[in-house]
């Protein structure tokens, strides 16, 4: 597709998507296969099964069978009304070939030729794509990436996941694994990721970060007021009282998500400030990184972590305005995400377009 | 320039840039003016004309003009035989603009529009593209990254500069400020870099962060080896004995350079290896950076302080390989750059080629 009718599809936004043929998005997650029929970003269906207990890609492609079929009848759209399909997959994956290689969160998946095996299946064009990078064309070509071709979207959840809109193209790489922009290193003597790395951005200002951090002040007996903070707004498992609290928490078993960190930052717990600085301060500088090595016009951010937002993004954006370079930096424009939970249906959708 | 046509001139290589059209190529630095008559990767000619010590435009921009001419004469050949001229200036400049916003060593340089100013003198087409960018383009085109359409260039010298590739395309950004890698925070709570952020890639594995370690341990009275092997190794400004010398050391009075500290290293001088080795684990740690971020076939490493050679690559090598994810990993093959020291000229020609 060349860039004139990617603007054309941008311009035409929500409204007239009417002109767009029908396609269907698949986005594949570690717990939910969730399917849409969409024309441009309007979802004509949408259907979520569970990936199972067993994600073997035996048991986890005929379920995905079933939610195209069954988004199909929930949109009243026969299989010949459909112009291609595009899943969104979790990577690493060649986006070229569409074989996933193998996905931490997948068990099973192992060269698994998923565009091969679609194809054969529907008799029609298939696109996969690693879902970050499916998002980003969502957000390029129908969310807040509209009317740039200079994109980079980021979304920090439990994880920290990218995708490169470069010149009005997604930034694929030679196997289709570019824009792991969570596993850039910022901190070389930092923690160990869970990808095998030292210091990857993921491993400093993700939501699983700043729950790890919370633990480990607990556990090391500095987290008194955060411990607190918890076990006021969490019910208990049992009548234990305080000390035994403590022991809980220290054997893991109190659960503090990155949310209740931040919601104990807010009500004024020290160490939990310390935790939202120190994740906001990496958020700055991997922004840092992304405009001094993509110097884009627009960088998306998504994600429930980004919810916390001002206390996370304020240090953020005042960490990259001190240290970086100032083209760069006052070139991008940093904006929330638009599609919200269904950027990874609009995304995968999005692919039937963006290849035409 | 279409990829077809880019492969066309990559098959071609030295032998047959007889079917290119002649253009200039002009490399434009901070202390040297250099200018060629180029078909494809062939020299017809090479000027050099220093940068002069006030390098403000209105002195540098008619010594360019002096080279272009002198490159003429030099090749026996008229302006109305060139196609183009291909200028790789210092950034951050904007390629698309051809506009020098204000690069650290031309003072004076503040949004010079370059561009404009040559067409209005030769009426030739002209493109503007940083150094380090242009020299990714003749590595690219006519060099290690030839067969490739995933390169990424990096020069480590004094400074770490960067040139990508992707899709058989140079990466620009918005302003043409994109691949500013030397730029990469890899320590976030690391040494302050020449350019405001802290903890670059460069501050850690240029050559000046080479040799500023190694000033640095002699002023902390821990770099005896070092300032020994340094004494003997240049000759003392005056007939001081030792303690002086140490004095002078600590003054900065002797000058240490990256291949010195390699030297001592080979020698078997404690310290400097341990200098060594955290260049190199900072090379490494930014190739993981670069593998993740771009998924490249090809990384060229050009610069004087590669020339250090296994010392340095061998760690770098090792770490990339141990921490890296794997298939990115794999596709990433790491090549020495080709085209030496005319790197820049050619790369400056190539953008003719290119933009074509």
């Amino acid at each position: 597709m060349n860039s004139e009718h990617i603007e054309r599809i941008q311009a035409s936004k929500w409204s007239s998507s009417e002109d767009l043929p029908l396609v269907i998005g698949l986005d594949l997650g570690g717990t939910q296969i969730r399917t849409a029929v969409l024309q441009g970003s309007k979802l004509l269906s949408r259907v979520g099964l569970l990936t199972g207990e067993n994600p073997s890609p035996e048991r986890v492609i005929p379920r995905m069978y079933d939610s195209i079929y069954q988004a199909l009848q929930e949109a009243h759209v026969t299989l010949d009304e459909i112009t291609g399909i595009g899943i969104g997959a979790p990577g690493p994956l060649n986006s070229r070939t569409g074989v996933v290689f193998a996905p931490p969160n997948l068990s099973g998946w192992i060269n698994v030729p998923l565009l091969d095996i679609f194809v054969e299946k529907f008799q029609l064009p298939v696109y996969v794509e690693n879902d970050a990078n499916a998002a980003a064309l969502g957000e390029f070509m129908f969310g807040a990436g509209q009317g740039s071709n200079e994109v980079v979207y980021i979304t920090i959840s439990t994880g920290i996941g990218g995708g490169v809109i470069a010149d009005g193209r997604i930034l694929e790489g030679i196997s289709g694994t570019a824009a792991e922009l969570g596993h850039m290193t910022i901190d070389w003597r930092g923690p160990r990721c869970n990808c095998g790395n030292i210091g990857c951005w993921e491993s400093i200002s993700s939501g699983t970060a700043i729950a790890r951090r919370a633990h480990e002040l607990i556990a090391l007996g500095r987290g008194e007021g955060l411990l607190n903070f918890a076990l006021a707004h969490q019910e208990p498992i049992s009548g234990d009282d305080t000390p035994s609290d403590v022991s809980r928490a220290q054997r893991n078993e109190i659960h503090i998500n990155a949310r209740m960190v931040a919601q104990a930052a807010q009500a004024g717990v020290t160490e939990a400030r310390d935790i939202i600085n120190t994740a906001a301060e990496g958020i700055g500088v991997g922004l840092i990184n992304v405009v001094h090595i993509f110097n884009p016009e627009r960088i998306v951010l998504g994600g429930g972590v980004v919810q916390i937002g001002e206390p996370l993004l304020g240090p953020a954006r005042r960490i990259l305005q001190e240290r970086a370079m100032k083209v760069p930096a006052q070139s991008a424009k940093i904006v929330m995400a638009e599609l919200g939970s269904d950027v990874g249906l609009v995304g995968a959708g999005a692919l039937t377009y963006y290849n035409h």
